[in-house]
């Protein structure tokens, strides 16, 4: 008989960002005189660039004449995009990469589970916490149950040490999710080192890395020496340009990456994952890949930043009206996020629920994202100023 | 240290269809006076339908707008893109579905992978052998190795008998790729009992669906009675409207669809969909959804019979002219695929290696499907009218 992986059956029930969009419905459902601000999950709320508009545009116009009409695209993705990020992310920041080690999709969600794939489920893998569902719950997908956490906790600025026994597979995010922290470039050398000596691979996500302020903070784990041989960065272009509808992200697998197989023999990742695309993944669309590339022109970054202002102007305003009203306050500065301290008292479940239903805001309990994020809360600064103020203003009349 | 998944060693080294590619453009390099025809690759040639078209120009619009710009989608899929389907796939052939049991998607590749992940390796999965390449090398990377293959065959008219010996999972592709192939309602009929009987569930590829004219060939496994239990559907907009540059799929997951966990435990797979999708995928864009709800108009379905037509067309021209000059000739009928007899004291890499260097036409090897396919060589009718009759008598011309 056709029998389910029980690995699925070990999850949690539902998946954090669902569960609390389900919670906001319900509410919205009973009280449908309040306006609810959500400052939970990530979503941008500005538009898409002019520039991006303007080459969907035509890119959609060479889709309906039979000269100009794209058909399945190339599974690495088209060359014109590849080369303005080798150009612009990379060589910018004194990265060489050549143009079949980035691989283009449709959002780091896939790109995670697609790395992921290529890994043995007998790795002991380590994971933050707080972390990032999505990487612990691909991982509990496949079976890979020989997971370590390392705690990112307020005595430690958040920034867990190196581990005391091996590990195989390290995830790093920086600027973190749900915590708001940098990783230095002192810091980042550290964990480079370590996987050398360890033999470990590092899976390193920096979709936040355009909120990055401080000019010493690395932007890409490349710009540490070594870091080609033991580590694969994903990026994506739902927050560096508002791409969350539409859906583009690139994955960097350096040829110089090797791991072993069983009997000790080194194995080029960037093959395998070739391998792995072609036959999981039809290619992004060519639009979206059009509408990536001109987030590169001149104007399109000018646009871009103007709106990662945006956003950071809301992070700024959320930090700073909190701290007035005695809350500590963590992240907001390089990041998108702020990962407040719950008053004593209450557990981030109680505070989540006190938001929700005495001041119409959802944000994301601590606690989702493990055991120490208890006694934290995560807000985002993606919502509209406006939004963002009523909200921080509401919250605070809670707690004067 | 870190680990490879040793399944992914286990496949082919190339990926079919990226290794007829990398041999095409080989050959254009060495031959750049020569145009090569491409009949390998199942890649459409006509542009979207102006409805689609429309469709995406408004949507983009929208994107560029505060008011009615789009963040992070439903995972499942927007609302007015599954009742469509809902509608037009399916109430118009008598199958009711609910609006929760289609997950809207990407690309039937990713939707092929996102189901295996929900099955237990120690399945016994059945293939036809030849098979669309996807569907093995997915179990081969998960490490499911217990594979029967089931001979389709010139004898038994390219549709094998039930397995002999009990499966638990059963891949079907009616209108077959490559074969050209299509179930009838009694061979449908056949397997949905000995899924029952056998609490197998069947993952039923269908993409094909719309090449379909003989009207007693059932579109939907769901129109044979309850095939809801046990079956899983793949629907794609690639071939039906163009989209294979666009990128836009549905899986049908019914809720009434049960497996089991190893203590015998009935699983609703509907539920464990969902939770992978809003894990491991980014939900498809919107742009791409309101594309595909344009082919539901009026005007929209008009416009993708016409493309349909000319295919067709295509594909009765192959079969025609092969059979003129003594070919044995299959498919070219309710498929888009023609599946040559390679005449004798050749085999099908020899033949692709003749077309290619003689004809500069770029063909399938049959064996490239699985050692039955050996002696058959698949042509596709998806290039253009004029590039199809060339390539024809291209190839007629050296058998003459």
């Amino acid at each position: 008989m056709a029998l389910v992986n029980e690995n699925f059956l070990r999850l949690e029930n539902d998946y954090l960002f669902s569960n609390i969009t389900n919670k906001k419905n319900e509410y919205e459902k009973n009280n449908p005189d309040k306006k609810v601000i959500n400052l939970g999950i990530g979503d941008v709320s500005l538009p898409l660039a002019s520039k991006v508009i303007e080459a969907m545009n035509k890119a959609t116009l060479e889709m309906s004449e039979k000269e100009t009409f794209k058909g399945y695209g190339i599974v690495q993705g088209y060359s014109f995009l590849i080369n303005r990020i080798l150009d612009v992310e990379y060589k910018k920041r004194g990265v060489d990469l050549e143009e079949d080690e980035v691989f283009i999709a449709s959002g780091t969600k896939g790109d995670l589970a697609g790395i992921a794939d290529l890994l043995s489920i007998d790795n002991k893998v380590a994971l933050m916490d707080p972390v990032y569902p999505a990487y612990r719950d691909v991982n509990i997908m496949m079976g890979r149950t020989n997971i370590v956490y390392l705690n990112a906790t307020e005595e430690n600025g958040f920034t867990p040490e190196l581990p005391k026994e091996h590990v195989d597979i390290i995830y790093l995010c920086s600027p973190n999710n749900p915590t708001g922290t940098v990783l230095t470039r002192k810091q980042l050398e550290a964990w480079v080192k370590y996987a050398k000596e360890n033999n470990a691979i590092i899976l390193y996500d920096s979709v936040y890395e355009v909120f990055i302020e401080d000019e010493s903070i690395p932007h890409s784990i490349y710009e540490i020496e070594g870091a080609k041989d033991v580590a694969i960065e994903f990026r994506s272009y739902s927050k560096l340009a508002g791409f969350t509808g539409v859906r583009c992200s690139f994955t960097v697998v350096p040829k110089s990456l090797k791991i072993f197989d069983s009997k000790g023999e080194q194995v080029e990742l960037n093959s395998l994952y070739r391998r792995r695309q072609s036959t999981k993944f039809g290619a992004a669309p060519y639009i979206t890949q059009r509408a990536a590339e001109a987030v590169y022109t001149e104007e399109g970054q000018k646009e871009i930043k103007e709106n990662i202002k945006y956003y950071k102007e809301n992070a700024k305003y959320i930090k700073n009206e909190f701290e007035k009203v005695g809350f500590t306050v963590y992240g907001g500065i390089n990041s998108p996020y702020i990962w407040l301290k719950i008053p004593k008292g209450m557990n981030s479940w109680e505070f989540f629920e006190k938001l929700l239903n005495e001041a119409a805001v959802v944000g994301t309990p601590g606690v989702g994202f493990g055991k120490c994020g208890e006694g934290f809360f995560r807000l985002t600064a993606f919502s509209s100023k406006e939004d963002t103020k009523e909200a921080v203003d509401r919250i605070i009349k809670l707690f004067k």
